[in-house]
């Protein structure tokens, strides 16, 4: 990466232990992308019956490699599929060009790994609007082929990340009908390489088996609770892919499982929240609580409202437990409130209700949890039954360092 | 205010020369609010017959004075007008003894001038969540009454400063038929005192003839393209007031009359840049113009998307040329685009074209141009006739430090 960064003071204190995922292998190199002697591409081969479900960005000026991800959900999975990503150039804002050099990576791909190219899924992190030495990327892919092996999901956490403080994965065991299903995940986010925007790359494994619909809907469902519920800085990246991939290996059917989605569940908030942790300059982990709202889509509005406002993220930073900043998120969220039936609370302190602040709060109480590394604030609007939790970081001096001191 | 902030380098060389505005006079007194001995009342009384025009912040926590003020906008302009604004106490978020204080305070001005008390517009801009002690400003009426002039517009200026760094005030007069009609206006922000969050008070007098249904169709028409295109920081406050006062003194009618509202729009516009000018921290001031959007809407939000970007205004603050978060904040804004038909230039320098950079673009040459104190971004969609021109400054250090490090 450009700089190094000191490590989060707010990642987990190791990397956790994965499980082999049956059916998928992993390899990684450098491609010199952007840097030499970095490793910098990952690519995944997944066995004929694997399911790929994927969730992407929104924007409008989404990269190629998420228009051509986009394309080819929902196709055969009777074969097999494979996941070549970079990091180091994000191919995106790269006009036709950026569709040329996916689909010379793709064909690439298709002809070493014995899968068809409308199953070869990509993505790419980085400087944005330069065009991508996709010649260098090629040139790997034989070595990647012949560096899989199941036990190699770290060295692809590795390799995609960009500027991430540290590594992030995931992982959790179901039983189902006295079988072992595991599931496995790794991330990268919210890092920066100047003159490139954050972005969010995820991609979880699991060896059950999944029908390809229902595992899309399930996808589809529990993203909407978590990475869509965390936030750095409001910005949204033009590259952000996760690609969910069940390759059926373990052969426990796990569609419909409770336990199964709870796990899924599970790994997918692990890791947005890891996300959050090394967001850009953060120094406190931030939990938004919302209750009482007259539904859970006002709720989340409520929520990201208040996490993404600079200036409560700022009175965190201060550590101040500036109770009238989410009041004035609230308000002007746009979702339903009433002044008079708002409650607050910082941690377990009610801070204010009945549109005023409560007659018990005394700041000192709120001020020694503010200095805590973790901040949850609940807010109950009183209106309903509408809930949503979102999570976010403060924001710092280490945010502007990042984004505006160093210079590409 | 809490601690004293240099004067913004992006501030105007020096207060105008504000003409009188017939049928308008102002005073200004040290009630004692929150600091001692520091001015921080205004009162304006205006002639009988002065329609009073008003568009107030959209917040659903709107504090008990832009409440009151909201339901008296449309009364009787045959009596005359008064206002009265506090800085040190925002008198939000302080439940139903918020509306006393409010009652109790246009209750005493109407006894000591005379006006009706629907006739007593109030707004109060300081720290939140605390009771207004009313009683102090209430004291002070007698003396606010007995201090009443007409060129006393720039002490009313300084009266209601809270964190602002300079008074604003802006001018304009028109030559309607012969006779020459003024106006004047004086405004606040974005200072804060903490724990509270910005905002924005406005305060236009103008001595021409208007009725009232026309002059607040006027003023919502010309707010829309001024102080609504303008974001430091994306967060709304729950005291924003604008309120425009025509005692038609001047015996002249402008009602629809081009040229009226035009030097109307250039004061509005005036302090709108002021605000802007005096945001948190800003060290640059930067002008955001779309056009060829879907239509106008579309435009304002594509605008604001850039404007609100933390990624787009640290990089301005970096002084780097950084087109690719542009392409981003484009993106997410939820406004339609076409990645390929997108143009962006900073200045006059056309960066990028066609969904890629510009082949002729260097970027030398839009680096000496992110030096100077005021950047034009111009971002052309390629869609259609939609336009709008939206103003915000960047994001520094001075606004962490403003926010985070001194604590309340």
């Amino acid at each position: 990466m450009a700089q190094s960064l000191p490590r989060s003071p707010l990642a987990p204190a190791s990397f956790p232990d994965l499980p082999v995922i049956k059916g998928a292998q992993f390899a990684s190199a450098a491609a010199g992308v952007k840097y030499q002697g970095r490793t910098d591409v990952m690519l995944a081969v997944l066995d004929p019956g694997t399911s790929v479900a994927g969730v992407f960005t929104q924007s409008a000026t989404r990269s190629a490699p998420v228009l051509d991800c986009q394309a080819k959900l929902g196709g055969d999975s009777a074969t097999g599929a494979a996941i070549l990503v970079n990091s180091g150039n994000s191919n995106a804002f790269t006009g036709h060009y950026g569709q040329k050099s996916v689909a010379d990576i793709t064909a690439a791909v298709a002809a070493t790994v014995d899968v068809p190219a409308d199953r070869v899924f990509t993505a790419s992190t980085g400087v944005i609007g330069e065009p991508l030495p996709q010649d260098r990327i090629v040139a790997k892919i034989g070595e990647l082929n012949n560096g899989l092996d199941a036990g190699r999901m770290e060295d692809a956490a590795n390799a995609i990340m960009t500027t991430d403080t540290f590594a992030k994965a995931a992982t959790a065991q179901v039983e189902i009908n006295g079988s072992t299903v595991s599931i496995a995940g790794i991330a990268k986010g919210s890092g920066m390489i100047a003159p490139d925007m954050a972005t969010m790359l995820v991609y979880i494994f699991t060896d059950a088996k999944y029908e390809q619909g229902a595992l899309q809907a399930l996808l589809s469902d529990l993203n909407n609770t978590s990475f869509n519920c965390i936030t750095v800085d409001s910005d949204t990246s033009t590259s952000d892919s996760l690609l969910l991939c069940a390759t059926g290996a373990s052969g426990v059917d796990a569609e419909g499982n409770e336990a199964f989605a709870q796990a899924l569940n599970t790994v997918m908030l692990d890791l947005a929240h890891q996300v959050v942790r090394d967001g850009e300059g953060a120094s406190k982990f931030i939990e938004i609580q919302i209750t009482g709202a007259a539904n859970d889509t006002d709720a989340k509005v409520h929520g990201l409202s208040i996490a993404n406002s600079p200036l409560v993220k700022t009175a965190i930073a201060g550590e101040d437990a500036n109770w009238g900043r989410v009041v004035m998120a609230v308000g002007k969220s746009g979702a339903a409130a009433d002044r008079d039936l708002l409650s607050i609370w910082f941690g377990d302190v009610l801070v204010a209700e009945k549109g005023w602040v409560s007659p018990n709060y005394r700041e000192e109480s709120a001020a020694a949890l503010m200095k805590n590394d973790e901040i949850v604030i609940k807010v109950d609007l009183g209106l309903g039954d509408g809930a949503c939790t979102v999570w976010t970081c403060d924001l710092t001096h280490g945010y502007i360092e990042i984004n505006a001191d160093y210079r590409s």
